[in-house]
């Protein structure tokens, strides 16, 4: 593929990796949108770029528009955008791709199932990405774009997409907020969070590798409702009412079957 | 402290790797009780200790004996012990050092806080453990027999340990579970869980690097009513209840502020 030229809109946690690696891989990142002049100054610069704060200054005349912004604000940004010679595609999960059917006649979806902060190093090429289009060559093209930054290319329409999108919640977003209260729970007793980080680490070396059933362990796994009442007693109300649901769950689908810990 | 002669009761999988642990430290490990003579055999075989079935049979005179079965088995294995001269410890998170006391005057608790499997390579010098004695002298002898396979130790009575445990539950078993239901909607949409674990190891590395908070993202993180519903929808009606309250726990706890994925 040539050296594509792409436009950005968006400059937050997504687009700021995502023109990086782009720029790296050797695309051409022509413009960044961002409605807040500063925002979309600074993430130009750092790749040579032009900064507008307006979709409707777009340059038409792109290979791709990649629009990077929250999924409330994808469907506003396309009514927006000028009529696109290139492809316009959205990175977002939860989004349809024809949202984007105003802005041009060949769009897309290029998304990557990672969780993505501005001030962390991520090594995109490990990012799986998962790309729609709305023909075989619209789709081929993004295919190509992709490669360009990632090793993992899969395609999902966008009923596909909410599964991935489910599953990045139930996977990523739940996890973080647990960990977050046993964090709670360790600083309550005087220790830090570090002591956890072990556990957690196997906890997720063993899921992906021997599966959850096999690496399910705990009081809800082995049917102890004496420790469960014991924990629920020492949780803020609503944290007992999710350790509750949760311990159920387990037992129902385990059946409250014996296993030492 | 000269090599500690140790009979261990149990050879699970808390067992499985503790024993190889202290023999590969210099330990002797001198009995290895299990109630299945096969199990016990095993164990106490690739460490050339004797194999029991009955912890009545256990030697008086060894320095420590080690009580590493079930949480609700380890009362019964105390009652059994003839009156040991050395140490008696446990390895369990909720159960109380006292249970113990009808086996020796001197008895303690070595809590690992991680989670085992006997198929598993664990490197147990990075596993945190932590300690309680019936006075100071049996807790320096505990700690300095800790610090003979892992890097980490700290104290932690009973109700410590409690907080300590329910931390385990919140932070591995249940991730776990979620992170299984994540797989079960990637596998109904015909992709491998593999898509999924980057960003279980970026949420992993994230939450202890940066905090829960900030690396809270998601529907719910950004109050995002629409796309929470849209995902309810997807999912069995358990999950959904789960889905449900955990999202409206992290909307509660960021008021619902706005922020982009």
């Amino acid at each position: 593929m040539e050296a594509p030229r792409i436009t950005f809109i968006g400059a937050g946690n997504v687009a700021t990796h995502l023109v990086r690696a782009f720029h790296d891989a050797g695309a051409e990142v022509v413009q960044v949108c961002a409605r807040t002049p500063e925002h979309a100054r600074q993430l130009a610069e750092s790749v040579g770029a032009e900064a507008i704060t307006d979709p409707g200054k777009a340059d038409p005349s792109v290979d791709f528009c990649i629009v990077c912004v929250g999924d409330s604000a994808v469907a506003d940004v396309a009514r927006r955008l000028p009529l696109m010679h290139g492809i316009v595609v959205h990175t977002s999960g939860s989004v349809e791709m024809d949202v984007l059917r105003c802005a041009s006649a060949r769009v897309g979806v290029l998304y990557p199932l990672q969780t993505f902060s501005r001030e962390r190093s991520l090594d995109v090429s490990r990012v799986p990405f998962f790309t729609e289009g709305s023909d075989a060559d619209v789709l081929a093209a993004i295919d190509a774009l992709a490669s360009l930054v990632c090793g993992s290319v899969a395609h999902a329409d966008s009923a596909h997409r909410q599964y991935l999108h489910v599953a990045g919640v139930l996977g990523c977003n739940f996890p973080n907020y647990l960990i977050g209260c046993a964090i709670d729970m360790l600083a309550a007793a005087g220790y830090g969070a570090e002591v956890l980080r072990p556990l957690v680490e196997e906890t997720v070396a063993k899921v992906f590798d021997a599966g959850a059933t096999a690496a399910q362990t705990g009081p809800a796994r082995r049917g102890d409702v004496a420790t469960i009442e014991k924990h629920r007693a020492m949780l803020p109300e609503g944290e007992a009412c999710i350790y509750d649901m949760l311990s159920r769950a387990i037992m129902a689908k385990y059946n409250n079957g014996n296993e030492q810990n």
